[in-house]
């Protein structure tokens, strides 16, 4: 089906309809070496097709500068982040790319000055709060970028992050069947998108199945297992502690593990503990976590697709995009205790 | 005490007699903004007095190019990296040097022309196998790097590693007290200093106390979780298992730990695991793993600091730098079973 006039022909379909992949679309537009006349043949053909028009713009893939993407992180040592960014690194590799990791910290946020300095062809932006301006300031300062992992509360810039709804809501199924009632929550920051989507749903799906989560018992936490554990201890020392606690995170429901361990809680006999992510530790037999499975390699691959539709057209779409999720059971879910 | 005439004085020298860091030292010769008139009067007032010449060559600081530097790293999802490439990136950010990861991995190894096309001011390698000849080619190509944690047979640039050997004969010491007589080892790669160096002091200090390891209890493994599970699953699968296992490094004894749990079995009542490195994850509650702490944010502070000498001087000299270690005693060692 030819595109809508309306709207700019990609690179990426100029290579579905070649049967080739983007970057050898863009090495064959450019006359590079390492395309056989045979693959630049078929390339041009289907750019005829489509009426292809590369972008002459400074942006344009066929003149980029740089070559290196800042990938905006937290810092590394948060086992989550490692797991994104490599997929990352590895997806923008195959397209010719250098990933430069920059990373945030809650204390340090990076700015539009050090990523519009001219060193990057475009911005995986990975910590991005709902509210935040930086994504208009890139847009503003001609920045080509994409969210991976979040999104804005008033979308404006390309963004690929998981069903956490869905998520959330298969984990409230699991804890209402298995009959708990007091559920506690450490959830991450609410002023992440998937801090706050995923403890909105868990709520209201508890709450449609007859299990009301108390104020009392829903604590708030930074991504990271020390905090996890200091609000899991919170919670655990209560006169009524919670018979489940489910993470806003796996690193989260780590730290409510190590909490549990600490105060010789046997899992699940004693306590039920969730995570979100699935990050590879969550599945080592010696954490053996039950969490949602989010597919980084596919948000990561995603990602990368934005992001070079966002280098190669002057005025990306607003496009958002879920990775479908599903719940992974291991062994730290139980029946509740009389 | 002034410096022999034989040797080029270096911009930490300078920094020294200053009383100011050499990121001061380095702005306050080129000029530029950010260090006060007196700041800059005690700088020039030390390198007269050393008799300092800024480098000339291209190398130089105050005419580098990039100001980008290369840390070649393993996939980061091997959680020991992010905790070494984490201080390395911070102590690289202090003096204005921004970090590019570039990753190595068993298939694929980042040769001499990726880090030497321009890009980069300096290299940090952290996975040099020891009788690798990448570092010889950095240096016949003029490109300043360090060694950061690995050492080659044949020194021939300036390295940072952690005292190996000191921490391999605490743990013998300690496993011998306990009274184990099985000790089996899952080792890292020989191929590395790193792995070499515990095994080799590892095995003489048991031995100098009376426990041969069997070599049919020694297996070699990759530095990562599922290659130590699958090392330590043979271990423990024998007739006759071993009652203590030593990994090679502290994600290889996680892996350990993951087999152990799989059979079963109590850790430390029937099996004693001990680990290397003392990354975060080691401390939590959950792992509580004995093991030896390296001091990483020492070891990247150091190795920065080597790699700025020889960014620094024309010809810098072949230091080998060693961080001592320390054994640290959690939950998971304790008397051989009987």
């Amino acid at each position: 089906m030819p595109p809508s006039p309306s709207r700019k022909v990609t690179s990426f379909e100029v290579a579905k309809l070649a049967g080739v992949s983007q970057p050898t679309v863009s090495r064959a537009l450019r006359n590079l070496p390492g395309t056989s006349p045979h693959t630049r043949q078929k390339v041009l053909w289907a750019a005829q097709q489509l009426s292809y028009i590369p972008s002459d713009s400074a942006r344009s893939l066929s003149t980029t500068r740089s070559r290196r993407v800042a990938v905006v992180s937290e810092e590394l040592t948060n086992p989550y982040y490692p797991e994104l960014v490599e997929p990352l690194r590895r997806h923008l590799a195959a397209h010719d790319l250098r990933t430069v990791v920059v990373t945030d910290s809650e204390h340090r946020q990076v700015g539009a000055e050090v990523l519009a300095d001219g060193s990057y062809d475009g911005v995986v932006l990975t910590t991005t709060l709902r509210t935040s301006a930086l994504p208009r300031d890139l847009t503003e300062r001609g920045v080509p970028h994409v969210l991976a992992n979040r999104v804005l509360d008033h979308p404006e810039s390309p963004s690929c992050s998981v069903d956490n709804a869905s998520g959330a809501r298969a984990i409230a199924t699991l804890l209402a069947d298995l009959g708990h009632r007091r559920v506690g929550m450490v959830q991450g920051p609410v002023a992440t998108s998937t801090g706050r989507e995923r403890a909105a749903a868990l709520r209201a799906e508890l709450l449609a199945r007859g299990v009301q989560v108390r104020r009392e018992l829903t604590l708030r936490s930074a991504f990271g297992h020390d905090s996890g554990r200091a609000a899991a201890a919170e919670l655990l020392d209560r006169a009524d502690p919670p018979t489940a606690i489910v993470g806003g995170n796996d690193v989260i429901a780590l730290g409510v593990l190590s909490a549990a361990r600490e105060r010789g809680l046997r899992v699940p006999a004693d306590l039920t503990v969730v995570g979100f992510d699935d990050i590879p530790m969550a599945g080592w037999p010696l954490i053996d976590l039950t969490t949602v499975h989010c597919d980084l390699e596919e948000l990561a691959r995603t990602s990368v697709e934005l992001l070079l539709e966002a280098i190669d057209t002057a005025q990306p779409e607003v496009t958002e995009r879920r990775i479908p999720v599903s719940l992974v059971l291991r062994g730290t879910h139980g029946q509740a205790p009389a």
